[in-house]
Parts: structure tokens; C-alpha cells; sequence
């Protein structure tokens, strides 16, 4: 199980919870933004779909729980709409951090209307539009993954190239899975690099490639871990393939960018603004 | 692009920025869930890599800008963890709602230290065995999905199991991107029916495997999306294939759980929930 990384390995400093009316990936994600600046260990606790009072009590109970191992108050992150749930859980021997009440008062000042205060739209996320899209996304990034599929390219909102292990397939589902954004995704191999060319099926679509380079050495290592040794995974191999899909990028004027010391989000999120600032869409 | 489903379909009532000095996504994911609150309709911006006073200047022309075009205070999310350039961002003509000095001032009284104050650690978050945890997972979910290889099943952390399109490929996908869980998925199909039997390759993982089921409607509804009209698709044979699934579910003692009116998110969360009461290892 992942977990928070620590500079520390001594034992948890605290114990943090976070505590929701649905899945508790908000206060998950939030609460680790937070802490991360803090050079402390937490132990970090889930609890999620706390929808009655009794799940409510539940919850307390483990986070006093928490408090007499710990000897020390746990920090409770909690994105509780209905205000009974949210007061049961202050009960707690915790440090409640609410964050829907302490945004969702003054927004209600602000825009001068009341919150529904029902538990958040989540429930009805299967249902809609925005969900199936995502799907949708999904299933189409998967099938056109790797370059499995020059079909319907013309669907997709993005296509991304680079050599093999650059990092297109988990930036391609990565896309579809959180905004529904088609990304099929395309290698460019050593057979590209002798003809000079994009491989023809790409040639159309040149408004909505985006290219990915890495390091030599960076690609050489996540090579070798899966074919040791290999020539495909070779430093030289590397550096020459790489070399070859900069130049091909830059001659078809395709925007590039390097995955080396960048994650999945932080590379969707380049895309993302490249896409708007096309579309003047927002 | 997604946007925030609205239940009215007049021009937007505000706009709502999103700054950062990482991707955006905290500050985005955790607004959206404050948002969904108020039955308005939001124009959303979101302003990511803030990192330079130079840029954070530009943020506030942006947020500016709205708030003359709209004739109402935009509303602001950050998550900047710079002191200063918060202070930027604050001079613009927006209500601002900073994520970060809110909760991180009382955690810093409460744990008795002081915050590091740098950016997040987002920016190596490329560099962490966690981050590569998550890309292996990914690579080992996408081997394994649609029962595309039983080989190495020893090392998933779960296998899912059920009837073609209830859910297991997205499911799978999720875990591995989002928690690094290495999560295998296997279809069941007509002949397992026929004989009555789980496949042979997951026997002797039974302890992990997780079965996911749809109502028959959804799946017909679902399945003639992909191939109208088809026999696959017809509710008939939904139906039987749905009663099949259930019936060797309940008989191996799999756990198993509805997709039907379910985000991934959800199955996700609850799988998870599952793996940690058996594992007690939080």
C-alpha cells in the first residue's frame, strides 16, 4: 500500500483521518498537499462513506481510538456536507479541518444563495454525461494504444508520440480517465527514423500531436528493467533513438515536451493548457 | 473539455479560477466538490505552474479580467505555497480562498513545528518509489487486463472478475494509476459457464479476487453501444450471463460488488477498504 513518503522512519508522528460522505478521495488528495509540508510522519487513515450518524460515531470512536495509542491529537480532514454528520464527527478528540463547512459559509455570503448541503453530486456519478465520457475515453486510449490502431484517429482529441517507454500510455489513460479527453497514443520506432518520416497514418493529424522525449539515461535505465541488457535498452540505442525522434519532431514542427523529471499530471496538465490555448475554449 | 454539469443552461454565474504553483488538480478536484454545493453555473479556469512572481502578476490580470467582463467578484482557489506569491494572487479583484494558509497556520500551532513552505513535492514526485510504484502497476494492469495473461498473476494485489463490460478494465486501471495496486482483471465468459467452473489459472488466487456485477439492463444498454443489435448484446443473454457470473461468485465465496450505479472511484474506494481489513496494515 502506498504511503505517505517520510524523511523520518521513526514511528508516526500522528495519526491523520480523513473522513467523507463519499469515497474520501478529496480529503485524501487535499490532505496530502498539505502535509507534505510538514517534515513529519503521518499515519494516514481513510474513512469513507460515512453517510448515517451510527457510520458517524463509528468514525470517532476509531479516531479516539487513535488518540489514546497515539497519546497525541490525530488530525481529522473532513469533506462531510450534512452539518449532523460534520458536528458528530467535531465530537472527536481530533483536530477537525473541515473543509466544507470552512469554503462552503463564506461562498454562501459571496453568492448570495444557500448550498444544497446534500451529499456531494458523487452519488449520481455513474450516470452522468461527463462520467461515460471518461469511459468512453478510456476504452478509446486503450484501443488506441501503442499505435494498435490507426482507425478513427480522427476522434481523438490527442495523439501522442515519442519512442517506445517515453511515457505516452500512462499519460494517454491518465487524460481519459480524469477529463475524458481521447488520447490515443502512437511510437515512433527506428523503422520512422531510416524513411525520415512520420508514419503516414499521423500525417493528417498533425494539429493535435504532442511529442514526448526523455533523457538517454533515464530511458536506458526504465529499459533495462524490462529487457536487461538488451540492445533496445542500451545507453547508445538510447541516446540515438531519442535523437532521431527530436529531430523528425522539430522538422514536422510538433510541440514536444520531456517526461524525464515530470509526472503523468504534471505532463496532462501541459497538454491540457496547450489544448485550451487552441481552442479558446474556456 | 469536461465542465461542471449545471442544472441551468443560462451563460455562466461565475467564474472560478484555480492557482497553483504544481498542476492545479488539489485545487481544482477539492473546488469542484465545494462548487457541486450551489446550483449555479461556473465558468472554470484553472492556472497552473504559478511559480514566479512574474506569473502570479499574470494571474491576477487574468482573475481581473473576469471580474470586468462578469460584473462579479470571480472566485479563487489556490494552493500556492509560497508565502509571496500568495500575496500576489490575494491584490486581484477576486474572493480568494487559499487551501494552503487556511489549514497549514493552525497544523503548524498544533504540531509545534513550522511548514517547509517550499513547493509542494510534486515537483519530484517523478523521482519517488511511490510515483514508480504507480507506473509499474499501471504497466502491469494493462498486461493484465482482460485476462490477457494468467502468467505473474502471483504478483497482483487483487483480480478482478466478471462478465464482459461490468467495469473491470477502468476499475483495474484506476487502482494501478491512482494507489500503484496492481490489479489483474478477468473476464467471465459463456464457457466458464458451460462448465461450471472459476477459470483454472485464478484457483489458487481466490483470497484476492474481487467480482464486480451490473444490472442486466445497464449491460445490454452498454454492450449494444459497442455491438448494436448483437446477440452479446441482446438482454437475454445479458441476463443469463449476469445470473451465471452471481451464481459462481456466490458458490467460489467471492466477494463481489455492483457496478451499476458506481464511479470507479467508488469500487475503487471500497476495494481498497477491503484490502485493508485484511491486511490490517495501515
Amino acid at each position: 500500500m502506498p504511503e505517505l513518503p517520510s524523511p523520518l522512519m521513526s514511528p508516526a508522528d500522528r495519526t491523520v483521518f480523513f473522513v467523507s460522505d463519499g469515497t474520501g478521495i478529496t480529503a485524501e488528495t487535499f490532505g496530502h498537499s498539505v502535509l507534505t509540508q510538514f517534515e513529519l510522519r503521518f499515519k494516514q487513515v481513510r474513512i469513507p462513506f460515512i453517510d448515517t450518524l451510527d457510520k458517524a460515531h463509528d468514525a470517532v470512536r476509531e479516531i479516539n481510538e487513535a488518540f489514546e495509542i497515539d497519546g497525541k491529537r490525530p488530525i481529522v480532514f473532513s469533506t462531510l456536507v450534512k452539518a449532523e454528520l460534520s458536528t458528530v464527527i467535531r465530537q472527536s478528540k481530533g483536530m477537525h479541518m473541515d473543509l466544507i463547512q470552512t469554503f462552503v459559509e463564506p461562498l454562501e455570503q459571496e453568492l448570495g444563495v444557500k448550498s444544497t448541503h446534500t451529499i456531494g453530486r458523487s452519488h449520481n456519478i455513474a450516470d452522468s454525461d461527463d462520467y461515460k465520457n471518461r469511459i468512453e475515453a478510456i476504452n478509446f486510449s486503450l484501443a488506441h494504444d501503442d499505435g494498435q490502431s490507426n482507425q478513427n484517429l480522427e476522434a481523438a482529441d490527442v495523439i501522442l508520440v515519442g519512442v517506445s517507454r517515453s511515457g505516452k500510455t500512462p499519460t494517454s489513460l491518465y487524460l481519459a480517465m480524469q477529463y475524458g479527453i481521447k488520447a490515443a497514443n502512437y511510437p515512433l520506432i527506428p523503422e520512422d527514423f531510416e524513411r525520415g518520416k512520420l508514419p503516414s497514418g499521423l500525417v493528417p493529424f498533425k494539429q493535435k500531436i504532442f511529442g514526448l522525449t526523455i533523457a538517454a539515461d533515464r530511458l536506458s535505465e526504465v529499459r533495462n528493467e524490462r529487457r536487461p541488457g538488451s540492445k533496445y535498452a542500451a545507453l547508445e540505442n538510447c541516446r540515438y533513438e531519442i535523437n532521431e525522434a527530436e529531430k523528425m519532431m522539430r522538422r514536422e514542427g510538433i510541440r514536444w515536451m520531456s517526461s524525464t523529471v515530470k509526472s503523468i499530471e504534471e505532463i496532462a496538465t501541459m497538454i491540457l493548457q496547450e489544448i485550451k490555448s487552441n481552442r479558446r475554449a474556456y
